[in-house]
């Protein structure tokens, strides 16, 4: 979508010497930016057959709650560990340093379910493949995961392998 | 409203003995749920003259953005520190232990704009006071904070004092 991309600010540098920052808040911070954005991922489960929209903390939550709401779907917050009150269920995955943990509340998700995953971004794929996974130990199929953009240069495709995975923006580089 | 009230998961003991913890996740985990909760936003502020919708991290997104979409407004998140790429202004605020900081870019709200606020819990108000702060050193003004979840028994109110202050349900205890 070249008419959404012109909404994304590209930061040199941030958080760190060499990577380019691709800033999704200015396209939320534009109201024609944010529709783009939300009618796109609307137009990529047009002709999916789903239960549930589930997006990873924090920025999926920005963007897979509206499509929640128009969709009329469940939406279920994938959070980083001690956030969910309810019992859960874990999945620790690597990071460049050290690891992460995120989880889902047991019960939210139910065995045979079909779910949408939503993020902001697919760079190395380990968020969203941790979340599949979660999704997956919960007896649910992921049935699509939709990101607004896509860094191909990380190769995070690699890393979903076997799932339908489609970018509203993709970006050559890192 | 009565109807949104059932639900909201009520987890006594949750984060520490003696908290009732009002889990807003099964709000949104019913597709019927979270059509009450995002109608009941937009209902409060049908006779609001505004111009940006913000939120503050993270369940301040899952309400404020699909209000964003159908109100086709632009979307600014308040975040934690450290995690917005372009420039930033920054408000500290206490916490029952320490204090925290959170963060909007410079330049996402211009001053003289009009800013509805949301969240889902008003507990002591100490994260939607700085996060007003925050707006009113951009120069702009809250017009309206509409939250989910009230808390009477912790008095948010009173720091919000001056502000239109608007919550779906209120709980009289902490």
């Amino acid at each position: 979508m070249k008419e959404l991309e012109k909404y994304v600010t590209s930061i040199p540098d941030f958080p760190e010497p060499g990577i380019i920052f691709r800033d999704i808040t200015s396209i939320v911070g534009n109201a024609d930016g944010l529709k783009l954005a939300v009618d796109g991922l609307q137009a990529a489960v047009e002709d999916v057959d789903f239960d549930i929209i589930a997006g990873a903390e924090a920025r999926g939550f920005i963007f897979g709650m509206p499509l929640a709401y128009n969709m009329h779907k469940p939406f279920i917050p994938v959070r980083k560990k001690g956030k969910l009150p309810r019992a859960t269920i874990c999945e620790e995955y690597a990071l460049e340093y050290g690891t992460a943990e995120i989880e889902i509340h047991k019960d939210d998700i139910k065995p045979g379910q079909k779910v949408v995953l939503i993020d902001d971004l697919l760079a190395t794929g380990g968020t969203l493949k941790a979340a599949a996974n979660l999704i997956e130990r919960a007896g649910a199929e992921v049935v699509k995961i939709i990101v607004i953009i896509e860094l191909a240069g990380l190769n995070g495709r690699a890393v979903l392998e076997g799932y339908d995975v489609e970018s509203l923006i993709c970006y050559e580089g890192k």
